[in-house]
């Protein structure tokens, strides 16, 4: 792929050449991208399907991240949803509108992040659209394989089951609290708001276990384990006893005069996986009790007490 | 569904229940939206799968289109290329990026045209998301089942086979015309540019038939068979003698001093299918030849010339 130049002198056939070409697809992948569409393996019988829009402004910012990062994220992102299915990720497509002044090195950049996301979870990007907009936006959506397990959804939990999470809580909004300010530093807490880290194999191995409903946390830990007590109706405690709160987000909020428990509580985009399992169950490896599913109508509650921060996030509220 | 207001005094999830809510989905479907990720048949044990995305003011005006028929044709381009592949289309999801002062009842009528299209193919809108942009994007991807059959690629035709289309073409380009000039008549001629109507069933059969090699017919005639062409390493004759210039193209044509026979060749949009089968087989109903399959490096002909219009749409160029 020739260096400078941007998407339009580049033209719509050589740049999903400049992105797809000489890349390795999964076994997964039967028909990859280059056709009308493409085939990928559903030995299940049964697809779990996930679409997420990236804008950017928005979702990402371009002078914060580099374009691999961004890739990352939007990849990521749905990837997690994927994985909170209990799903294994098969095939990632790719939506991308942008300005037909974007450096098609920019464009290059987002799809080698996209494709080392989509392969590091054992995934094949097999296909997409690229198209002119004004802005940029990416429509990532990701497909997964059951592997004859039943979905984990959000309305499964049952009063007197362990809620556990695996993953980080708080960081990606440490990190934007930290590139708010123009800082570029600590770069792990700035970096974990520039692309999530899931750990996609926990969705699948926490479904093994039993787990009664999972979700991923996008918006917030106490937003989403709202939808998991809504959809359940159930109540959901948490014990800030058992919450970690890494000492890298307590020096953070130190310095930026914030709370650091308010960010593992409320802060979205780490994409970790909350989960609701039965009572006396081994939790999977990585997982660890943060509270307990309650009775119905009491909500979320955080020691026992509604917590009257603003919880999560919504768009266009 | 309140009337009047925008997407930002309705909410995200206001907004999603009111294009959700209510809707009556396939047997496909069996996890419909409201979870992290969709859960989707693929009796086949393969899923087929592409996603498209149209920009307002690129791929459709809602000066001239109602967001019902902008719905439609997102959703038609998408589940053409299912139906190209062979397969039948079996569920769909939606990336909607809009301003937040976009009304209500805009998403609201793009939502309904996606679903009346969607389930008129056998499909269920089966998940999404909805974000915040500066400008109208439609993100869409398309789920298909192959029933048993290989899929019909765009790199199987061989010498010898006949070339035939099933569908409309020129309708969408001479409505653009049309558009252009102020006018609003005739109405099937401008619908056409609205939104295609493509004959999904038609896909399967020409499989079912032995179809070599399919795809649909979005960028021209001329330039989606070249796609053909290049990948099976043929050369592709047009018979003008056998294309179908429709008498509603050649009024247009003969009032805006156009050439009809140009807008049949190279106008995008119909989403008609084509397809190239073995000599001497016997097309299903509503295939029609209009050439045949040459030997390699002589390219796309029109009655044995190369044709030397522009022969089709390439973003960016």
């Amino acid at each position: 792929m020739p260096n400078g130049g941007t998407v339009a002198e580049l033209g719509e056939f050589g740049l999903i050449r400049a992105v797809t070409e000489n890349r390795r697809q999964p076994a997964t992948t039967l028909l990859g991208p280059g056709d009308d569409a493409a085939v990928v393996a559903a030995a299940d019988g049964r697809v779990v399907a996930s679409t997420d829009v990236l804008v950017q402004g928005v979702h990402f910012r371009l002078d914060w991240s580099t374009p691999e990062q961004v890739g990352r994220k939007a990849v990521a992102v749905n990837l997690a949803d994927v994985a909170a299915m209990g799903a294994v990720p098969t095939s990632v497509l790719v939506g991308l509108a942008c300005p037909s002044a974007t450096p098609a090195e920019v464009v290059k950049g987002l799809a080698d992040g996209m494709w080392a996301e989509a392969s590091g979870a054992g995934a094949g990007l097999v296909g997409g659209d690229m198209v002119q907009a004004d802005q940029l936006v990416l429509s990532i959506t990701a497909l997964g394989d059951l592997r004859g397990r039943p979905p984990v959804t959000r309305s499964g939990a049952r009063p007197g089951d362990i809620v556990a999470v695996c993953g980080r809580l708080g960081w990606a909004a440490a990190g934007l609290a930290v590139l708010h300010r123009g800082f570029r530093s600590p770069v792990t807490v700035a970096n974990a708001q520039r692309y999530p880290e899931p750990d996609y194999a926990a969705g699948p191995k926490a479904a093994e276990a039993g787990a009664t409903a999972m979700i991923d946390i996008s918006d917030g830990l106490l937003a989403d384990l709202g939808h998991i007590a809504e959809l359940s109706e159930v109540g959901i405690d948490i014990r800030t006893g058992q919450l970690e709160v890494h000492r890298r987000l307590v020096e953070v909020g130190t310095a930026l005069g914030a709370d650091p428990l308010r960010w593992v509580l409320t802060g979205g985009e780490d994409h970790a996986l909350a989960a609701t399992f039965p009572p006396f169950v081994e939790l999977p490896e990585g997982w660890r009790r943060i509270g307990a599913v309650t009775m119905p109508d009491s909500g979320v509650t955080v020691d026992g007490e509604p917590y009257h921060e603003e919880s999560g996030w919504e768009h266009w509220r």
